[in-house]
């Protein structure tokens, strides 16, 4: 039995991941009156009076809405919101297990923007969180940008900040072990959808200056006709020498090669035209841009995939647990560029003596996300987000 | 301390009074692979290709959201969603505690109508069915109405329904008691607003054909100006002798009295101008429209009333959760008339010897929910409804 097999009856068996908790038995009188009518009065009159007191009466708290329209389910494209609704199950059993966030799938049932943003802007009071999911590009820079402006709780499109804080992370140590410095390093990105953009503008955020993004069409260099307003945008802070042409342009003399893109982009001779001590990061999903025992072959010094059974797995399951854990610890009201830079250093400094395959820890290293956690709530209340000590 | 006191400090410990129970244990790469990627895409795919597949692999088959705008919240009135949430999550316990039925709070941050019914559309995807609850009238019919339109899992108004589903079936036994017929009795309902007309409905569903409504501006007859739309439409089919005037009016000579209003609205010498052995339903909350002494003193023969502390308390909590237990257990596509009734009836059948003080079950009846929801399943499967058998 494959993987797809044993999902499909463990799914059948389960019939659902997730159900509801009581965290109070309602077997009496007493209790229903205490629980519900008409003791329940009070903590709604406590609420209407002061709605931060939500915080306290409720589970708003802890509460992470798992949104998505299943425009972009992990590589199956656009299958829509109900058949991606097993995906956002899981991504909820894993805010419970790895943060002890309690996490509600919400899937839709349009795919138009304004319909997305105006739901989620409705159903927005019930939760501490929004994590939006599996939304496509470019919608998805616009969906979160609209959130973000309206909304008084954290929003976070994790297949952008998710990936962009652990590849960040993972960066971090590797180019420590090459001897080499972010701000130095020449860094090309293959890939210019959600993902590529968001590892971009983190890396920026980082104190990377040297980024070369490429996508289909070839280099994003600014006046390229073909740029979405999203990669327009990106274009003014990345490949200053306005390089023109294909990937394999880019990746010669570079120093990093991060692929959130499709198999087989990165080849052998590609690696080999790199700088010295190249870092390869091959994240195409389920099959890398290069496969790892290639990418040493052309002289990759320290490679990382998306894959759990290669070294220096590059898991988004890293980061989106402790970033909500510590935005939620301290009621942050956004997430903010500098709360990901906090949670990749802290990501980054778990792991003690970084070495060729270990930059990244494990995502099952139980340490992980009460660091992140942590930084990210500190970084919040030196950003002026947190709304308690 | 109070009831409302020991609520708010229960409130203030609990934090919350649900939570996400995972029902898999994520430890590992193997059951990371199987509940998440890539393992995940084989239900994603199942469902992509019929949707109905998402009964089987998801939690969608035992899910119900509990949705409301906060606009019409227990005796406080439009508190707003957020403050209405401790209401929601006692309600999503009840669902749990009664029937077994994972229930999700949604309150929403608008009171639009076409928002209300854009935002439930949007995120029913990931639900077996929608309760509505207190959602003010005369916007609850119009949302419920659409909501019915549009969806293809059941929408129900527990405000309306839930009442009027165990008034119809306390009055059964009553009149039973009272050796008369619901084909003949006279009925009286104090209250038009949404609970009083769905009452008034059902009965008339369930053989009633003698109503007269009254609202605060006086008795419901055709051509009235003052009229809402929804009362106008129940005009056609009550008070068939136009008779005009007070409640005191239509009181004189009735054999029913059933009050969703206010306190202190029916009278002892009220309740003296009424027929022969006349049955009193004073369900103004926490104050009835008459008090169980006085009632009795008027000469009433059965009395009822929504409280705990006294004989035959009409409590929607007989209602809901079989309700809802039943239209899941057969994926019924709406939650119809029959389906009503069937409940109504399965409720009353429960009470093997009706008497004046035991006209309907206790709420903490564990026979409860599980009757109802069969009776509801089987009436759901006769008029076509059930989408299994």
């Amino acid at each position: 039995m494959d993987i797809y097999e044993s999902s499909l009856a463990l799914h059948a068996k389960l019939r659902g991941k997730l159900a509801v908790q009581p965290l109070v038995k309602v077997d009496g009188r007493q209790a229903l009156s205490n629980a519900y009518t008409p003791g329940v009065a009070a903590p709604c009159k406590a609420i209407a009076a002061d709605p931060a007191a939500a915080y306290t009466y409720t589970r708003k708290w802890n509460t992470v809405a798992v949104v998505s329209d299943g425009s972009a389910v992990l590589g199956l494209g656009n299958i829509g919101g109900l058949a991606g609704l097993p995906v956002m199950e899981g991504k909820s059993l894993l805010f419970k297990e790895f943060a002890d966030i309690d996490s509600v799938p919400i899937v839709l049932s349009g795919q138009d923007e304004d319909d997305i943003v105006r739901a989620v802007e409705m159903i927005a009071p019930t939760f501490g969180g929004i994590n939006l999911e599996d939304i496509c590009a470019p919608k998805c820079f616009s969906v979160e940008k609209k959130l973000k402006e309206r909304l008084d709780i954290p929003v976070f499109h994790d297949d952008q900040h998710g990936t962009a804080i652990v590849v960040t992370a993972a960066l971090f140590n590797a180019l420590g072990v090459c001897g080499k410095r972010m701000e130095e390093a020449k860094i090309v990105i293959c890939g210019a959808g959600s993902a590529g953009i968001a590892i971009c503008r983190l890396l920026l955020e980082s104190g990377a200056r040297d980024i070369v993004m490429a996508d289909r069409q070839g280099l994003v260099a600014e006046g390229e006709p073909w740029l979405t307003s999203a990669q327009a945008e990106i274009a003014k802070r990345t490949n200053r020498g306005r390089l023109r042409g294909a990937l394999v342009d880019a990746v010669a003399g570079a120093d990093v090669f991060i692929g959130v893109s499709a198999p087989k982009q990165l080849t052998r001779a590609m690696v080999e035209s790199m700088a010295e001590k190249p870092v390869v990061f091959a994240m195409a999903n389920p099959e890398p841009e290069i496969y790892p025992d290639e990418a040493a072959a052309g002289g990759a010094y320290v490679v990382g995939t998306g894959r759990s059974d290669f070294p220096n797995q590059i898991n988004n399951l890293l980061a989106f647990p402790g970033v909500f854990r510590g935005a939620l610890d301290v009621r942050a009201r956004d997430i903010s560029e500098g709360m990901k830079v906090a949670a990749a250093r802290a990501l980054a400094s778990l792991v003690e003596a970084p070495s060729r395959e270990y930059v990244i820890p494990s995502p099952f290293d139980r340490r992980v996300a009460p660091a992140v956690a942590k930084a990210v709530a500190e970084q919040a209340k030196r950003e002026g987000l947190a709304r308690i000590e």
